[in-house]
């Protein structure tokens, strides 16, 4: 094999960040509007950019302390490696975030002249978190493995982008949903205010919680999953292929991916007529036949003329698009299920609760079906059998199914950062009392980026699970387990205790959406009774301070989930051993899986049937019907955009850093099992 | 091994029908009370025999294709054992029944001379129960193994009592939830009349609900945990000892059990002012007591001084006890979580669902802790390593821990079944307008029976583990599989569909219960509107057109959820082949032991808050707060009564499904396999 070709994954990297470099400086220029637009803009950019500063700094302290434990327990270029992912999913985020706070109200001006004109600037701003995310993603890990040559040393690559995921998305997801739920519950129920009014102090909080959480957590999110798949099939690729071949085929697949989501993401638009969704959808076709090609091709010419791998990487991309798919049902208005939700909030709420919950667990059966059949096809496709020497070959077959699956994430992640950007954009124009008809256009852009964002989820969730099961692979080899025995008692307990964790994780970042967003609601209620004249719009709401009340309870509440996502596999490891930690990945990754699955769907599902009703079925807005459905979408709120994506990375990363500290777990592993013996 | 001894086991079981006997025409004996007590009396009694009737002919057809089915692909014998099981378990529900629907009258009566005379015919009642259920199902399993030494054919008997308990457990939770929630939401809320008003129509099927519900179903749950238990030792046992003392010291130690049982309850009595909480731990500790001394003595006598059995069993059984103990941690509102949830219900029902469905997740964290540590502690106690050949021994261990934790069934089903019999005790006290302070008797005997069965619930769970985990045991030797490896694709596969399950069961049997209650709704706004002079008392509502609703709603709604648990675990074992079966087994067992804790738990912590603010917390009856927390024990209801139970007995039956049929796996599984290859 020709390992010179390794230099192209880099270079697909920077071509990435170069096309979103463009794109951002496109934006830059585009016209942001009057004054009052611009002031209001300012509010959001700054209190997320401020969010962004202060998080990061919570993380230098577990990053520099991870460092250290790291570098002494493995070895410093790992540590160096973890630095190095960790900064560059800080980095993706950063840059994302600040052209997405001036993509918005960019978004809001261009709204005036047109859909078309929003959508690209809406688009384009998602894009760039998109390609940042991918470019970002390739060049770190097509870096380190040039310089390395060694998989273990990239996993560390792969825990800094995993740790830096799991506190944004658990960070961003509270942030946002304490702002949404504290302007929601006392500006309109309370007071009787429209949304996204400007007398409201937690206008901005709220705004500001759509960038950090479904923006930037959602990119770190896929950031993470991205690394995490790529790594896992060089891991496994290397084994089964000793002279790269596997490797080489791993790294210039991603490559083509990136140029696949540059080019699709050219063919993202519609004419003024038609939906939105059309644009967007067109955009993903594009990427995804590019890069079946490229994979065809590529299998053809790297592995001479076999075409196995190449169809791992088509099941993966299938299954995906499949996941996204059904998740549509599950959670639009226009299938049977959001409508039967709507229907028994008639009934009073609990009937909306009961059905909403329903409506999720069923929900969770044809995804997992789809990740079975992916699982099976790209196992046994790739010449995988039970044989405990030939097994790598399957899960290589795995792996690359992950890989496809998430090859076109610059095209995913714009798609779906598009949506809170068309979202931020239509507060911008409520706020600052632009013409009802911009309005009419970002909630047509934004109601379509509420089905974008739930396709993206359950393509997250799908893209988790494999990343996740490859990752676990990866990991039997690195502790040396040939199997890994359900039979054992330490395997089944690992797997008991393994499957408790994501309602553990569930619940505590509920309980915290729960506090924060009581903070939120002591805070508005103090400005409306203490500010002259907030009412009238006279006095001016102190937005800074919501948004420090937002950004203090995330980061204080983020804190405790993510340590314990770190620290719990590594006190099984050391305690129970490597089998045991083994069949806490497995177990962690099965309910993980089904909650995320549930509680996204669940949520998605109550969100849209609010907005059903609110189009005047079962009596529209403001009936007893429509206040069931809102009881249910502010239950929806933390289960579709704090504990459940959370749950995501709640898996890669507590796989990731089994991985990483397999050679601590070889040598001290099962400490307690010792003792019982 | 003297052999001969077994024999004690039918006989012990004899001595608890006996006992059964005796304590029900101790029952038959008491006053009843007035006439209109009578009548009302006789309404219940009269629907909780007929629901029981037409549940039993509907399963007629399911029983007879099974023992076709087994005794064609099986053997007869085992078909025989099955119809034995499924027979036996029919007889304890019917007689069980047919007591507590004369004991409720008889304690309300009793009631009007003081709380420890209704306390005594309560329990009496809930024994009666409890001594059928333990006494047939060791009578069961004794004799056959004694006719047929073969624990395989015995296996045939668990089946029969699983495929009977799922089937009353989720008929019988959709009935009295369809009953609970029609006669509340109509009664209480659209017509304003108290609980109990005997001019609800739904009134008579809320009472039959409680005792088909909470009696019939919980002793059927049981009743196949209790058979199930001992199956999976007797299995395990003749493994490991193959002089026979494995599967002596399993039957004898039961046998100590019923006779500990009976000992226990003549120590339930209290004096007239305690609590008689008190009276039922005492019973309670007496038998724990007496089962530990007797499991210590015949482990030194059948293993020559060897205490490690011991040591086994008396891990399950106190292990058993702190997970009723933390469950009551939960649920209760002396303790910080159901307090909590009072306090969140200030801002409406949407953080009532919340912080319920939080404190749900969270309580399954000890539960787990302790089953992890049992599974640990009985497994390496009992001399198991890993190595292939002596895991046998350990896996003999759990299973005793889990004989250990149900050796006390009947006292532990008398102290569950006594509360829905004083709770029926109340509605008869209220609707034949008794004074109000027998009404005050019933109702601190009821409230006691709350707690008793969190703990019930907690303890059903904990068993159901572990006898799971036992009877996978038994399993893995049934097919012959050595290893039931998590790294093959096949395993991953099953674990993840397994892990599916319990969520598509649970959003099944909430439909159900969703669905039947608007039928129930329907039929009583009916009544209220077209019965002349109902609410004033001179019109008499039609209960048995109520009863037959929530009859034929529940009937039709369990056949599906049955069935499946049936079929996919013979489908997937057939396509997939013995080890993705055992996947799914373990999957299954993961998810299903979480969720119940959790939909029991959230649902016993939302009906408690509710109680408490109704003592006057936050605004008390009719605030807004209360009305939020009346919302979440809706919502509660299918959770904790219809959802939540039935994952404990899917578990088992699919456990159980797989074990029967291990030889037609054997001979036939993995055809999708071959074909993948």
């Amino acid at each position: 094999m020709d390992n010179n070709l390794l230099i192209l994954a880099p270079v697909a990297g920077i071509l990435g960040l170069l096309f979103a470099a463009f794109l951002a400086s496109k934006i830059s220029k585009a016209e942001a509007g009057n004054d009052r637009m611009k002031e209001i803009a300012g509010y959001i950019h700054e209190g997320a950019m401020a969010f962004l500063t202060r998080e990061y700094k919570t993380l230098a302290v577990f990053i520099v302390v991870v460092i250290i434990v790291v570098g002494l327990l493995i070895n410093v270029y790992t540590a160096l490696a973890f630095l190095a992912g960790a900064v560059f999913s800080i980095g993706a985020g950063y840059f994302g975030m600040q052209v997405a706070t001036k993509a918005n109200v960019r978004t809001a001006n261009a709204a005036q002249h047109g859909q078309n004109k929003a959508l690209e600037i809406a688009f384009s701003g998602g894009a760039v978190m998109g390609m940042s995310v991918a470019g970002l993603g390739l060049l770190g890990v097509g870096l380190f493995y040039l310089i390395f040559k060694d998989a273990s040393i990239v996993t560390g690559f792969g825990l800094g982008a995993s740790s830096i995921a799991l506190f944004a998305r658990v960070g961003g997801g509270i942030f946002t949903k304490a702002a949404d739920v504290g302007a929601d519950l006392v500006g309109k129920v309370e007071a009787g205010i429209p949304e996204d009014d400007p007398r409201n102090p937690a206008v901005i909080a709220d705004n500001v919680g759509d960038n950090v959480g479904d923006v930037a957590g959602m990119g770190a999110d896929l950031f993470e999953s991205y690394c995490g798949a790529i790594i896992s099939a060089v891991t496994l690729g290397a084994v089964v292929y000793a002279s790269g071949e596997g490797v080489l085929y791993t790294l210039l697949l991603s490559a083509v991916g990136i140029v696949a989501s540059i080019i699709g993401s050219l063919f993202v638009r519609g004419d003024e007529k038609a939906n939105p969704h059309k644009a967007l959808k067109n955009g993903t076709y594009v990427g995804s036949i590019i890069v079946l090609a490229g994979a065809g091709i590529l299998s053809y010419v790297l592995f001479a003329g076999d075409l196995k791998p190449f169809f791992a990487v088509a099941s993966g991309l299938i299954v995906g698009t499949l996941i996204g798919q059904i998740t549509e049902v599950y959670t639009s208005a226009d299938f049977k299920h959001v409508k039967k939700i709507a229907k028994q909030s008639e009934t009073g709420p609990a009937t909306t609760i009961i059905s909403g919950l329903a409506v999720g667990m069923y929900s969770t059966m044809m995804p997992i079906l789809f990740i079975a059949i992916a699982i099976l096809l790209s196992f046994y496709i790739t010449g995988g059998t039970e044989n405990a020497q030939e097994i790598a070959k399957g899960l290589y077959g795995i792996a690359l199914a992950a890989v496809g699956m998430l090859s076109t994430t610059g095209l995913t992640v714009a798609v779906d950062a598009y949506g809170p950007i068309a979202d931020n954009a239509g507060g911008i124009a409520e706020m600052s009392g632009l013409p009802h008809s911009v309005r009419e256009v970002t909630d047509k852009l934004d109601s379509v980026g509420n089905t974008t964002a739930a396709i993206g989820k359950g393509f997250a969730i799908g893209s988790a699970a494999l990343t996740a099961l490859a990752l676990f692979a990866s990991y039997s080899q690195a502790v040396q387990l040939t199997t890994i025995d359900l039979l054992t008692p330490m395997v089944l307990v690992g797997v008991l205790l393994g499957g408790m964790l994501p309602f553990l994780f569930g619940a505590m970042t509920m309980e915290a959406v729960g506090k924060a967003a009581n903070q939120m609601i002591e805070e508005v209620r103090r400005q409306f009774k203490e500010i002259p004249g907030i009412m009238e719009g006279t006095g001016k709401p102190d937005y800074r301070k919501c948004v420090d009340i937002s950004t203090g309870a995330a980061l204080k509440e983020m804190v405790l989930p993510g340590v314990l996502a770190v620290v719990i596999p590594l006190v099984v490891g050391i305690l129970l051993g490597p089998a045991a930690l083994g069949g806490l990945i497995a177990g962690a990754v099965v309910t993980g899986v089904l909650m995320a699955i549930q509680m996204s769907n669940s949520g998605g599902a109550w969100d849209n049937a609010k907005k059903y009703i609110e189009t005047g079925a079962h009596g529209g807005k403001g009936s007893p019907t429509h206040q069931a459905a809102v009881i249910g979408d502010t239950v929806g709120d933390p289960f579709k955009d704090t504990s459940g994506p959370s749950m995501n990375i709640l898996i890669k990363l507590m796989t990731i850093v089994s991985l990483v500290f397999a050679p601590v777990f070889l040598k001290y592993g099962g400490l307690l099992l010792n003792i019982l013996k």
